[in-house]
């Protein structure tokens, strides 16, 4: 498959707290992104913007609309803001309807199916292009039950557990995959989101799911990748202690019916993001994940991934060193310090 | 509210396997069901073809078709049957429209949404009838995302979690409302099932919620009842240990979030229907959902719902007995002997 080349549609929300499907594509897609389109930072350098020159997006410049980013010869325009009401505003239709004219593939992860706007189905239909919303389940998996069906003997399923959403599951689980066929093991990562998909080509939306089906969706995605796959590094979502996305969390873990997790954790976060639910010990964490894959097939949680994006290096290694006492496990920031130690307690090798 | 007068369409399925939603109209809604229509059984009376002749459905005749039932003047048809795949079988399309061109509301529990068929939703605006489809979501609370708000202080919200599906989870939940309200307490049975939602006309269809917003949708309904009832008992749905529909009950226990709990089993069920799993000791039911409600709001199981059903009445005691010795806890068959000790269990005097 010929590599993308992307323009990214981030309108004003080109930064680290609300771009994340932006610098997850940026930072672990094999396309090329081409360009970011945010009128509010136009003309800076997309890694720049995003506060480490060196880092996700360098050399990949901001532009303002959407003729602009054309002028960078893209195939394909990423939609990667999420406006509230998951709709496309009004503002960006005439920008997106000039994309799909220009003959760019459309890939979205609004809530809103895009392919089902009349306007937007009828200009992609007459210019040849392809709309995919990422958020609509497959009709495979849609609406499949779960069956309870053994994985392939010798695959090894690892499940990415959190205390919180956006702690860096979806982070954790790439980078052990990266890590893992450098050392030239059979190794996959198996997305529930839509970053995830988007970055990857496939996997499933969680959150759109019907519960009744949540289960076997993940199932059905895990039986594939396992058949595919010695390794199969599955991003969990949410939290069994979050106040509204627990049942997602269940139905992956159960779905997915892990062999090993891995606990992922933000350094110094200590509330559930919107709430005033505190976070307990790493050990109470540990204890609660390994109890509920228990009720249905044991799984135990073999090391921490530990996010310290923005903390000062002794203060990083201060949060690993703490996460290793807490629970007597491993721990590694799979970005800052590698992936290495959690693959080697996966038993990875 | 003046009293619907109910046909219930059960083709083919009227018996006490198949027909659980018949059952418990006839059983439990206060509205009075004048027929119902199963071709297979027709001349019979319903309490006497499903093997009580002084059970539920004493004196109401089983009928033909729909034509049949019109003679008994009906003003509702209720679609009790749950095909496969959840569409209207097309042999008994022609008999829906001609109940709705007779001037009948129709009320329906398929997973197919009747008032989206164009000929049938014709049909019903002509006659000025109306289409209630139970399954389809509330707008209000479709998409809405947990807060983690607190009851209101004096209420008690209690959940019914079950050792499987189909034990009678909803039929305990309905008898203790039904005892409460006979001791003159201020109760509320809050449905979660579609058979539920059409015995007491509200409630919420928790398997068609998508996954990220069903502890939302079940949080405000338990609000809304709490507001307007003392004793709050909310129907369970699956089980925690359920390879299928774990997700869907972690997110009614933690959407519902009770301050008490009662365990309901099936005398003699040893395997999750379906499925290679068995059924663990009430005492490991127990500790699994108070695991669960644990991890957000602790809630304990104070008492244990034993469905009998079938059994003599010794073996049926000697089931209770064994149910009481293993978890420690006060037992019952609240339909054979009476939701009392249940209630007592709860403190609700």
């Amino acid at each position: 498959m010929s590599k993308r080349r992307i323009a990214i549609l981030a309108e004003g929300q080109f930064n680290w707290q609300d771009a994340k499907t932006a610098v997850g594509v940026l930072r672990y897609s094999t396309d090329d992104v081409v360009a970011v389109i945010d009128s509010t930072r136009a003309g800076q350098d997309a890694a720049m913007a995003l506060g480490d020159p060196n880092g996700a997006g360098r050399g990949v410049p901001i532009v303002a609309s959407v003729a602009e980013a054309l002028t960078r010869d893209p195939d394909t325009l990423l939609i990667g803001i999420a406006p509230i009401g998951g709709r496309l505003p009004e503002a960006w239709r005439g920008e997106v309807v000039a994309a799909l004219a220009a003959g760019l593939n459309l890939v979205s992860g609004l809530h809103h199916m895009l392919a089902e706007d009349a306007e937007l189905a009828d200009v992609a239909r007459r210019h040849g292009t392809q709309i995919w919303d990422v958020r609509r389940p497959s009709e495979a998996l849609a609406m499949r039950i779960r069956a309870g069906t053994p994985h392939r003997a010798g695959s090894h399923v690892v499940y990415f557990c959190g205390t919180d959403c956006n702690v860096g599951k979806m982070t954790a689980a790439i980078e052990l995959d990266l890590e893992a066929k450098r050392r030239g093991l059979s190794s996959g990562f198996a997305p529930t989101g839509q970053t995830g998909i988007m970055i990857a080509g496939e996997g499933i939306p969680a959150d759109r799911f019907i519960s009744d089906f949540l289960p076997g969706g993940v199932e059905g995605m895990v039986l594939d990748f396992a058949e595919r796959y010695d390794w199969v590094f599955v991003e969990g979502q949410g939290s069994l202690i979050h106040p509204a996305y627990s049942a997602v969390t269940l139905g992956l873990i159960h779905g997915a019916a892990p062999d090993l997790l891995v606990l992922c954790h933000q350094a110094n976060r200590t509330h559930i993001h919107g709430y005033d639910v505190p976070i307990p010990p790493l050990a109470r964490m540990r204890e609660i994940y390994e109890q509920a894959a228990g009720w249905l097939k044991p799984a135990r949680v073999v090391a921490v991934a530990v996010n310290t994006y923005g903390l000062p290096e002794d203060e990083a290694r201060d949060a690993l060193a703490a996460a290793e006492r807490e629970t007597g496990l491993p721990a590694s920031d799979p970005v800052r310090f590698g992936a290495g130690p959690l693959l080697d307690a996966l038993g990875a090798r």
